[in-house]
């Protein structure tokens, strides 16, 4: 089984440019390493009808979706609402985030605050394989519920590592960096897409930092790493040798 | 007039992690000074029918979509094929940019290199306002075509300027940074989000440097300087003077 996921980036700091999103770089990775495929990555306005219809046409195509922010206490925070708008669920109060909300803050301990302990009905709580998290991932069915503070983002995928887990091989990659521009390089890139149909290659030209052009990576990704190895070597063996830079970055 | 835009990232580079897309930031902090609104971010696989998809979903939404990437000669590169599936037209090779890729290459130009000629049938070249571009912005009606590269994207957005330009006012935004946590924050947010409707307000927390806990930045966006300001400055009189820390990042 090879599952597919998708990343839905719910801010709009974001699409104003007020910040750069890390969250789905670092879950692209973290998936990458599962040997799960992250297919999409959305990023959508604070609005919950617009949430709502972008989470149901990714759970329409993939198997897992992984959202991002929305989901402190205050007006813009409108994930919760939004998931539960699109499953046509209510929202409750859980009593495990409420008492954990109010040991935590005490005398200090508003309303306000208890907004946090909302979820959509349903949801199951993973504080973790020790349960030591401070906060848990919400999960309902395909759909985990991560804040968007990149550290805890972060943090919360490392607590579902167990459960996200599967029995995929994780994806590898290898790379060749070439001098010759991509149209050059295209006839040996071609020879080894058409030998290798288990890898897939990839072709980026980049700039070079304090050199007047560009080189161009050439990736090899798949799942089993002799085969990889063996496309990049083939690869390589069929090249002009001044063409090759460097096999490492 | 407010026009809405949405960036379509097309690269497995990004999806599988090996890259940090930085060309959706650059466009949203490149559109909020236009005054126009980047209302979707959406990153897909390099596959033909997957992009035309998602394009065709983005042009009923938005009124600009700009996409990054897939644009070179290699097997990878399938965006001017995704395109013209998506509009239902031919791709014809433009006389123009054949002509400029012999003359760049010489005697080294394959039919691989040409490859980059091939447009979607109708494309509007943009060599920009001095015609010194070394490559044109490929133009489809609403649709800018733009490169994966970094450099060569946000050079193609200025070579854009003239012509993205609108009558809108640019956005501007303030920030207040606080020391108290969000829930105890809220009352006083909700009060600006109330008596400023012309003024969008988001709420931040975030992970301090050298800092044991995080503090929150308030933002507040909109297109009258003056009623930002006004906004900012009537959030930080309304709060207990200890919890602001700052009005600069």
């Amino acid at each position: 089984m090879t599952r597919t996921a998708a990343a839905l980036i719910i801010g709009d700091e974001v699409l104003s440019g007020k910040v750069h999103d890390t969250n789905s770089h670092d879950l692209a990775r973290y998936l990458r390493a599962l040997g799960i495929e992250l297919s999409r990555i959305i990023t959508v306005p604070d609005r919950v009808e617009v949430i709502a219809a972008e989470l149901n046409a990714l759970r329409a195509k993939v198997d897992l979706v992984f959202t991002s922010g929305g989901i402190g206490p205050t007006h813009d925070d409108v994930t919760i609402d939004a998931i539960a708008l699109a499953l046509g669920r209510e929202t409750v109060r859980h009593p495990a985030l409420e008492r954990s909300l109010r040991e935590h803050l005490e005398e200090r301990c508003t309303d306000d605050h208890l907004r946090m302990a909302m979820i959509v009905d349903g949801t199951e709580l993973d504080f973790g394989p020790e349960g030591a998290a401070p906060w848990p991932v919400l999960i309902l069915g395909s759909i985990f519920i991560l804040p968007g503070i990149p550290q805890l983002f972060r943090a919360q995928l490392e607590l579902l590592r167990p459960r996200v887990s599967g029995s995929e091989r994780a994806f590898v990659v290898e790379s060749a960096f070439c001098a010759a521009d991509e149209g050059r390089l295209k006839p040996f890139i071609d020879a080894v897409v058409s030998a290798f149909e288990d890898v897939a290659v990839g072709s980026y030209p980049r700039f070079r930092d304090g050199d007047d052009g560009y080189n161009v990576r050439i990736t090899f990704d798949g799942r089993d790493p002799a085969r990889v190895r063996e496309a990049r070597e083939r690869f390589v063996a069929s090249l002009p040798a001044a063409w090759l830079l460097s096999t490492e970055p």
